[in-house]
């Protein structure tokens, strides 16, 4: 049983205002004819009187008198079996009647006799507080010559007493929960049927609808972007590329009132809830704690003492579950729980959205296209200096809409980011900003394209800083940034590489006029005169797992015609995958001789004993080789995540829904190391909810089996997955695939 | 002595997490490498240490040894005597120096002995903690060969031991307030002057220097739209207009400190500052309460009693100076209140303002062109089922900016609204949106240009609402949203009417491109195909004293052939300047017969005696005349503001700076009624701070007379206003004008 207490968090001001109930009913006075509509999910009073007369000029006001014949309705029946399948929402766990917009659905009626010739009934749909005809939030459907609002009705089929109504909402309807009444007109008011909870329907986006702005026209893009209640997001870094799983489940019961929960928590006004563009972009702030009391509060300094650390959940259900039943923001969340739990908010309302990783990304910037790094003197890194940070990635979602906001040619994939950032303008909520104007670099377009922009197309800049504090550019990447953009295939687990829908090809003519043009709609870029360095160094390194050394190779290549002399200085820290240090751990000073034209290699090994006892819940190292020969500076940077082993998971029992069956968790620690406070969580959408098991200690070698019983609640494939969470070990993952029998 | 208190509202959550003082210095941790700087007015620590030797490559860190003959630094004057006229800043009551941006300013460094040979120093301007070179928050500027940062500097005179230099910020820098350093470069180091509060200087927008994006060309309008501190705010309705002073006191001592306070609260980035796009879009947040904690509150419900009223206000000097102090958002606001307080903020930090009145305005509308006015089947106003009102009008303001961030062509005056608003998207911000793009429709550009553009071109639509509830539009009224756009003239108080600016003429070509544009790119429009009307009814009137009779002239207009016979009804209320209803006080039913093809006029009077009871503090009267002849419902609409009395002000004594001057409020109540509770004030920045006096009562025909003695501070042409509100009598208004000898 879910309670909702919308709100709940008052500014001390708004509070000596608003305190007292009478003023708060009369706070719309003077400004509004009636308060702005912005509940969903409660609503006080009723919607009508038992009898609502006719009121005509000078007519005295008749009480109610049926008379023999009279047409009443005796049930009011949601056809839930015909229409779920039609609609593709019989994944939803709800017990209410689950549409979508712009598409027919079947309502059964039954009054207390066969319909007759001057009979005569509408059904109404209401949806908020003080709805309106005028607002598309009261919308009455007749089904004769009689016109009322904008839902066709027609009558398809008349079964004895019973009558079989199709009704199509129009393709941009409000999106919510309805309130269902039949009235019947008699011949001096209407008689409606009382209000019936079980008659509530939830109307949604429709992505099967060409007229509805979510509009997809594939069908296995359909169901993977709407329909598909799993899947994985990329992490690591390029060369090295990682997955999560991250469990959406849509479709668990509750969910649906949680997304809905959410926008009333926002004060989205109900009567905006259709337009898919005002939406996506008070999900991508109501995503994030900042400002608007929303869903998950950021955490990225490594005390999660106040909540469970980011790396911890396995999927959205438990997030949207624990803020709805509360109202209070989830602790905590990173950039890809933003994403994942947005995720689930916009499948989940039936907006076509994906899941999406840039690598190397030039988070936190302020619309410019320069990423600032300062080096010392000396060559070495200057971090007290140095303010920006390059994060090995960043996860955010798109989401598929028409822009008829824009000119042609812009719809498609949209950027919706709900990671809070401080420096865009500082009021956490960024896009929908059209792909194809960020490859394009229209970035004269709403919303935040300038930001979005310069996450996959800053310029890394080089600086020394001298002695007096001046800084000067020595070198410019400008491929580095936004090196790659992931996204899961249709259809499997794969990734699908789409940064060619972000960029043209590096140093094309299309590049070349995307940059002009950002540079033109006041994106700053770097303009140093540099000359072609003839000397480049470069770091490589094959994959590590945890507890192994790392084997590094610096490649110098010598492009002049004289042999040079290089000193070369390695630096190790211990990054959080924001790029910030965390730990720095290693200071290495080499030379190295490279003949002219040539390229010259050097091992570096960095042992496992120098940087495990800096680790600390991260797994991401940083090397930056630094180098000088005569007046030229030489930098590269490597960044590796360490690899984790996995957590074993298998299935067991008939797979079939509702027969019980068995997943068991096992795991056996491989390290040197004792792994303390281990919380070992697991969720498969459809299958089994979110469990959690604790162990205090797992010593070296040890192993532990963790085996819950479940029943199957939808059928087709289906994933289950589990995460290990450790104070000294930030995650270790599993999953099994299963394909369940109706 | 202004105390502030930065920020000082968070939600409980924040609490939980963020009240840990160790916490909170950590809250940046792993997200960024130092916190974002976004106070300007409180920095903690030190910015150097007394000698920050240099940093060799093996060099030991050595102490500062002064040798005898080391250049050292005696005194740093700010020149504010030469510099202060040349930025147009001596209106300032502030004891820092005041500049604008892109424009030399001198400084005279005075050191121990003359410059010599070999000699090296750089002047080195910080803003906010943790500046940055890379990000323009510390600013180092040499004299010589050697380069440092981007603001150019120059030694302009030796003079002894003293040398004069001159220094150019960048047309793109930071705005706000500076810390100057001067640094000796020695042997082993760089030894800088101590921290000096008194060579702080404030860095201002310049729309003298043409390569500053707030660059106005003419010299009458950079008089009028940054150094004007006075104005006039249009309200009442079209064809009786009336007006209220306004007093900016941008120059008054402590208002540029409240303006940066404001930036401090709203924690924009400081590196953002410099970005006039960024900065106004956040003051159009920021100076409403909602969401962030901001300036002014709302309140339109006529129960003010935890506040003062809205029209109590006679500048923004006290409000200001209220929030800068307690950090408490003031109570109350209406639309003029943030449109005036808005304007002294922008002014204030060198942004060319103004203040705009839209008159019969489509407020809270969502962005589509349909007011919807909803009718009963006998042709009276159905209140009930009415959402939407037509402000009388509305004021926002126009800033002029240079648009970087869009096409050409679209620069210039720029809407940016700060009066919270539910309905747009509900985050309480409107703007920058380019008053060029609303009048070409081309509403795909940033900011909010939709629901701007929905205020000025909105149809009212009239609905009839049939006995079913259905509604069916009868007629469409094109016109009458926006019909005038009205700001202060350049150079006087009279008004200028500034229309064509936001439109094309009804029925022009370019007009019918405009609205096809703006429905291509999402604003909804009524198509209804209605016929051409053969009847029409117009209502006009003189203007109305309080407390004289309405005298209301109705005129049929039936361009039929055939005479017609028209059931009329009359509808009275009292009204917000929302539109909202109040008070409905008169019904009255009448019937004209009107020949064929000719217009019949009806005089109806109402008496005070019918609407002075039901005014309470309002003093809007709204009549509706609706009428039926056969099948054909016609409607007019007529709003009246009553005039009140004026307040009697005179000034005397020498009209001289510096000398005492004496100003004299004097007021006889011309009606027969008493008025209570009688709250009087009086400003005039330059001359005579706040003051405030009050009567318990005024009977009637009894006189007032209230004196007080000023000190002129600043010349030229200068106001003063004063305001009394009482309880049943909202706002009377008196202002003189007086010159003032330098």
């Amino acid at each position: 049983m879910m309670t909702s207490e919308p709100g709940g968090q008052v500014t001390s001001v708004e509070t000596a205002i608003m305190s007292d109930p009478a003023r708060e009913s009369n706070s719309h006075r003077g400004r509004y004819t009636e308060p702005v509509p912005t509940s969903n999910l409660v609503n006080d009073g009723e919607d009508f009187p038992e009898f609502e007369p006719f009121e005509e000029e000078g007519a005295e006001p008749r009480s109610y008198a049926p008379m023999a014949g009279s047409l009443a309705v005796m049930g009011v029946d949601m056809c839930q079996e015909i229409n779920k399948p039609n609609h593709y929402t019989t994944a939803y766990d709800n017990p209410n009647l689950v549409i979508r917009r712009g598409q027919e659905f079947l309502m059964r009626i039954t009054f207390n006799r066969p319909l007759g010739q001057g009979d005569d009934f509408q059904v109404e749909f209401l949806i908020g507080s003080n709805p309106s005809p005028s607002k598309g939030t009261l919308v009455a459907v007749t089904f004769g010559s009689r016109h009322a609002g904008l839902w066709a009705g027609r009558i398809l089929e008349l079964q004895g007493q019973s009558v079989i109504v199709g009704i199509t909402p129009t393709p941009n309807a409000v999106v919510g929960k309805f309130r269902t009444y039949v009235a019947v007109v008699t011949s001096n008011g209407l008689l409606r049927t009382r209000r019936d909870a079980r008659t509530d329907l939830y109307l949604l986006y429709n992505a099967w609808c060409p007229e509805d702005a979510v509009f997809v026209p594939d069908e296995s893009e359909r169901r993977e972007y709407i329909l598909n209640d799993a899947g994985v997001i990329f992490q690591g870094a390029v060369g090295a590329v990682s997955h999560r799983s991250w469990m959406y489940g849509q479709f668990e019961r509750g969910i649906l009132d949680a997304c809905i929960y959410i926008l009333d928590s926002s004060r989205m006004p109900i009567y905006n809830r259709g337009n898919v563009i005002q939406l996506v972009r008070k999900g991508s702030a109501m995503l994030n704690s900042q400002d608007d009391n929303g869903v998950l509060v950021g955490n990225w300094s490594d005390d999660y003492s106040m909540g469970r650390p980011p790396t911890a959940w396995t999927g959205s259900v438990q997030i949207l579950l624990q803020y709805a039943n509360t109202g209070v923001p989830v602790c905590f969340a990173q950039c890809w729980v933003f994403a994942g739990v947005f995720n689930t908010f916009l499948r989940c309302l039936g907006v076509p959205s994906r899941v999406i990783t840039n690598f190397s990304s030039a988070h936190d910037n302020t619309g410019n296209l320069k990423t600032d790094l300062i080096f010392k003197t000396d060559g070495t890194p200057d971090r007290r200096h140095t303010r920006d940070s390059i994060w090995n990635y960043h996860c955010w979602n798109e989401v598929f809409i028409t822009r008829h906001d824009l000119p042609p040619g812009l719809s498609g994939w949209q950027v919706v980011d709900a990671t809070p950032q401080e420096t865009s303008d500082g009021h956490y909520r960024c896009g929908p900003s059209s792909v194809t104007a960020i490859k394009e670099g229209l970035l004269c377009h709403p919303f935040d394209s300038g930001f979005v922009f310069a996450e996959v197309n800053s310029d890394v800049v080089f600086h020394k800083r001298d002695r007096y504090g001046t800084l000067s550019p020595y070198r410019v990447d400008k491929t580095h940034i936004g090196q790659a953009v992931y996204t899961k295939a249709v259809g499997s687990y794969a990734p699908n590489d789409i940064t060619y829908t972000y960029k043209y090809p590096e140093g094309s003519a299309e590049d070349a006029r995307t940059m002009t043009r950002a540079e033109e709609y006041g994106c700053e870029r770097d303009h140093s005169e540099l000359d072609d360095p003839q000397l480049t160094v470069s770091i490589s390194s094959e994959p590590v797992q945890l507890s192994q050394d790392v084997n590094l190779t610096v490649e110098f290549h010598n492009q002049s015609d004289e042999p040079r002399t290089i000193k070369a200085h390695l630096a190790g820290s211990v990054v959080f995958y924001t790029g910030v240090t965390a730990n720095h751990f290693k200071d290495h000073d080499f030379t190295v001789v490279v003949p002219a034209r040539q390229t010259e290699r050097v091992a570096l090994k960095v042992t496992a004993e120098e940087y495990l006892p800096h680790l600390g819940s991260q797994l991401c190292l940083n090397f930056v080789v630094t180098a000088q020969a005569d007046e030229q500076s030489l930098t590269a940077i490597k960044v590796i995540e360490l690899l984790t082993t996995t957590l074993g998971m298998t299935v067991s029992g008939q797979p079939q829904v509702q027969q019980e069956m068995f997943v068991t968790i096992s795991f056996t620690n491989p390290y040197n190391f004792a792994l303390l406070n281990a919380y070992l969580a697991m969720e498969g959408p459809g299958l089994v909810s979110y469990r959690t098991r604790h162990y205090s200690v797992i010593e070296p070698r040890a192993s532990i089996s963790w085996k819950e019983s479940f029943i199957p609640r939808l059928d087709g494939p289906r994933r289950l997955v589990a995460v290990m969470v450790c104070d000294n070990l930030r995650q270790v993952w599993g999953e099994v695939d299963v394909e369940i029998k109706p």
